[in-house]
């Protein structure tokens, strides 16, 4: 493989891909990136986490319709290296625009607006792992027995705990890679590993941690609020 | 089937089996349930919970060998249903004991010692279930995509989010079918469920809430609180 297509981690310019264009249906229609966290939108507490990174050298944010035509000032003014376009009416839609959007990068990462909490080493460790010609998944290993239920309620099975894993952001890949997993069917994309995946690539699990919480529910924001209380005591 | 086999809800006995002897190896050696929550141990808020539902008739908390021998104070006083005996070395031997200790009850409930809040609606609905003669396991339907992943980190398959659950507690049984299902091998028990789904009779999830965390980790005590202090707010 030449060094074109491996490239070094000194060198390695990285792109990342945040989707932020949902309705927040679960939140009963709030839009869950722009809700304050500690005094601060959840997408500009994941957008610093993601910038914070020296390789990433271009984010491009799909908004909704509104927010692209009328960015709001505090993300205009975030970062030089920040763009907004408008997204699709779909989580993937709007992956694949915002990847249609980015420049020449080497791979690109993509990341959950809803995430405001992205750890340093995961990044890091993801955009290593991608840098190798892999794709990488954050994730944390299950703690919960998992159940697979069929139509009624029915348990129908226990899968071995000791293998399932919860996906997370934020996921790496080879542009190129990404690129072209955007290119079929989008129907069933859950995550954009699993795109990959489809293609025969080897996606490579990398162990996240609990901070990376999802904002899905009203009760997440006061678990968010928690974490970053905790954070700032520096605790385990 | 007749009125024994199958006891009306106005009449049923139900006895609760609480394990609380684990060691708290994720917690750097801290007894998870005796932490404190807002001003009481993650067991009383359990074990309030439990009781509150009138059916239950008795509950049996099984504790490590220096508590068993010398049970805190506010446990001796809580409530004359509440009982303790000595656990084991495993989670399933624990329960297992404590089931042993349960007088004549036609349904059990086990619950972890370490999720300090039980929905009253779920308790009921696992009561419920098990009256009919099936198994019970409160649980929430997975957010995250699941991955199974293999050796060295890669990830196998991404199984279908929507059959797959996170199975918490209370579970709830018929008395006999999970006294039958404890004769067994144990070794291989993650949950109650999966004993009694080995012996070919139905489980039933029954639909729990966000609020039904585990204790596992420093972080999850502060997820609690945040959590209490949103109850108290009446968030949904």
């Amino acid at each position: 493989m030449s060094l074109d297509a491996t490239p070094t981690p000194g060198s390695v310019r990285v792109g990342v891909a945040v989707p932020a264009a949902g309705t927040g249906r679960r939140m009963g229609g709030v839009r869950k990136p722009f809700l304050d966290l500690a005094g601060e939108p959840v997408l500009a507490h994941a957008l610093r986490g993601l910038l914070a990174d020296p390789r990433v050298t271009e984010v491009v944010v799909a908004l909704g319709p509104d927010e692209a035509a009328d960015p709001p000032a505090w993300l205009a003014r975030l970062d030089a290296r920040v763009r907004v376009l408008e997204g699709g009416a779909t989580r993937a839609e709007s992956v694949r625009r915002a990847i249609s959007g980015l420049g020449s990068v080497d791979l690109i990462v993509v990341h959950d607006a809803a995430r405001p909490f992205v750890p340093r080493e995961v990044l890091s460790r993801c955009i290593e792992v991608a840098a190798s010609g892999e794709g990488a998944v954050a994730g944390t290993l299950a703690v919960d027995t998992m159940k697979t239920v069929g139509s009624g309620g029915l348990v129908r099975s226990t899968p071995d705990r000791g293998s399932l894993w919860h996906a997370q952001t934020p996921q790496a890949f080879p542009a190129d890679v990404l690129r072209r997993a955007y290119e079929g069917d989008l129907s069933e994309a859950t995550d954009d590993a699993s795109l990959v995946e489809r293609l025969g690539i080897p996606v490579r699990m990398v162990e996240g941690d609990a901070w990376s919480l999802k904002v899905t529910r009203p009760i997440d924001l006061l678990i968010a609020e928690a974490l970053l209380r905790a954070a700032r005591r520096e605790l385990p």
